[in-house]
């Protein structure tokens, strides 16, 4: 079929969105023999199988069978549920504060259709996650990012950058964190800086997207309050997601609004895709109401392990000039290498010794950051291949040293 | 909780998005002792629930369980059968053009992502489906609309509306058409009508988007060939879905295009919802390979029923004044009223008379348009419902000649 079409056609939006490079990376990692590093799956031996099953046929002999259109707001029972469940993080809410999303990717999409005009400055963290940067830059957004350590995004630093734009003329609108064994870094936003991060979006008039798709998965230590439970001016959009309390192939998320933010997002909705699926919004709800808690242990207990696994694989055979964080819960650590490592160049060397990463300038908004850095994935690898895993690639590393 | 947001956070978008009027509307008619011919849901009785059960069974026991993450371009099973149904109406085509959408709505959000700048001009019938109004609306476009008669779309109106844009320098990029069984009108465009599209489609430069919800629902006749399996170009996209032929909350639909334009809406995808539910494509990729053709007869003689019911009434019960359209096939048909009643000003009358419907001028981009229009749903409401609502509206309508 001929295809007449030249570039003059397409949208600013569809000239400036392109193909996911993680994607492109993971095509390469399927090789036989390789063990991936790089993924970011949850692992299918948490989804609750059996559950499902049953709660599937309970379902479907219901009267609510979940066959028909519903509302663009999502399930009534299931806006319940998870506005009780919020109080987990501080959050105190009603069901009219949630809107069901067909995965938080919608979420970032929708909250970017309702606040992002061409120009618009979003404020990153450096490293991000990137299916953000790709949904906020399909509104044709300009980005600014700022430092993260490992207490969060550097409050300080934040403050400058606003202070900067501000002498520029530039008021910045969003501002995008993930404060909880964030990905790609895995760390987590301290008490702290959740409380400078409310202070400083009231000071600069900011909406704080909280996007928190981690946080069920803590493996040790206590759960921190939601930056959303210090908002008092409704200005933090908060994002949750069944994908790995659940299964992702439901596509079940909400997000957390005030007021018009939300009620926005529910008329954006509308024209996006009229309503979340319907059947699996039932399975969600059956399954919070009678599985969630009980089954949530198992899911911690088979990931703590991992996660054990891949720092103790990471003392035992990685070269002294690395240094990586120790999550506290999550999917994903962060490995930094000597600055002269450029861990692109080092990529074919590991696919050549069957073991992959993430390049960690991926992650970034300019091109030259994090040119040393890698995100390594303990979710999904079996723990052997976690550590034999880890051995390789510390071998790859240590001839680039 | 303090809501500090002023308006001008808010996109231009947000600020252009209304909810829906139709939505308004059917709130009023969820009244006790209404009958509402004003809705456009599936009846639940064609849903092939006992199949379903079945299936939703043989996809939790099968590796491919539709729990993990998925493409986004969709299930490849599901793009392999879909791709073969498409000979039915003449289109031939290869699973690589073909796009899961979550449900037909996305599909219109994404062409409208990929094609559409703040002032490009959308070409729609007048009337038009209130969907895709919003999903195009929703990007800032300029309509311009087209009578359609029983045929379908005035072609000869739309050379001249193409011809008069052109003298004003102004060139439209797109064609808005649902050819069978037309929301709101229940016409179907005529096989001649269909090729002079695609001619004018060609010598103007647009892309058609050949919306084809309700196709499969023909109760006599028929099928006509796809206005895509006239197009040589890649000039149409064309849209499918699941919604009535096997059950809308699965949210599972189709986009068929050439090219860059499918190859665009794949990775605008990826930034707005990653991939549709897999647990949902699954099921209709089972369905579609077990159960489809068989079932799709008993739903073809469970709505052939209602819309004879619905003809045969209004024939019985309408005043001589009124003209309405005879469906070969789908969910609604469209009534004309002399031309100095307003169905707006008579809603109230036929509320407080018990029966509902939705008015015409809802579906124009025009505010004066289709003032003494109507569209009847008939296939939700029960037979006998049909039946009496029809009698109770023609007494209503008597009222005001």
């Amino acid at each position: 079929m001929l295809i007449y079409m030249d570039d003059s056609i397409f949208s600013e939006t569809a000239k400036r969105v392109k193909a996911s490079e993680i994607r492109e990376i993971l095509k390469l990692t399927q090789k036989p023999g390789i063990i991936s590093l790089a993924g970011g799956l949850p692992n299918p031996q948490t989804f609750p199988l059996e559950e499902i099953k049953k709660i599937v046929n309970d379902v479907l002999n219901s009267n609510n069978n979940g066959l028909q259109y519903g509302l663009t707001e999502g399930d009534p029972e299931l806006r319940q549920y998870i506005a009780q469940m919020m109080c987990k993080y501080g959050i105190t809410c009603n069901p009219d504060d949630i809107l069901i999303t067909s995965g938080s990717q919608q979420g970032l999409d929708l909250i970017s259709k309702i606040l992002i005009n061409p120009g618009d400055i979003v404020l990153v963290e450096a490293p991000s996650y990137l299916g953000a940067l790709s949904a906020f830059r399909s509104y044709l957004c300009d980005f600014v990012d700022v430092p993260s350590d490992g207490e969060g995004i550097r409050t300080d630093l934040l403050i400058e950058t606003l202070e900067t734009l501000k002498e520029d003329g530039k008021k910045p609108k969003i501002l995008y964190l993930v404060p909880n064994f964030h990905n790609p870094t895995g760390i987590t936003t301290s008490e702290k800086r959740r409380k400078e991060i409310i202070k400083i979006a009231s000071d600069y008039d900011l909406v704080v997207i909280e996007d928190n798709p981690y946080g069920e998965l803590r493996y040790e230590g206590e759960h921190l309050k939601a930056i959303k439970s210090y908002d008092t001016e409704g200005r933090v959009i908060y994002l949750g997601t069944y994908s790995k309390i659940l299964a992702p192939g439901f596509r079940i998320a909400w997000a957390l609004g005030s007021g018009e933010l939300i009620k926005k997002m529910i008329i954006a909705k509308q024209a996006v895709d009229l309503h979340t699926n319907t059947f699996g919004q039932r399975i969600a709800a059956l399954y919070s109401q009678n599985y969630l808690d009980k089954h949530l242990v198992k899911i911690l207990n088979f990931y703590r392990i991992k996660r054990d696994v891949m720092l103790s694989s990471l003392d035992e055979y990685m070269p002294n000039e690395c240094k990586w964080t120790r999550p506290e819960g999550g999917m994903f650590n962060w490995i930094e290498l000597p600055e002269y490592v450029d861990t692109k160049e080092m990529f074919k060397d590991a696919i050549n010794s069957n073991v992959a990463y993430v390049i960690g300038s991926a992650f970034y908004i300019e091109e030259n950051l994090g040119r040393h850095t890698m995100r390594l994935n303990f979710s999904f690898p079996k723990d052997e291949e976690i550590n034999l895993g880890v051995k390789r690639l510390s071998e790859v590393i240590r001839r680039w040293l």
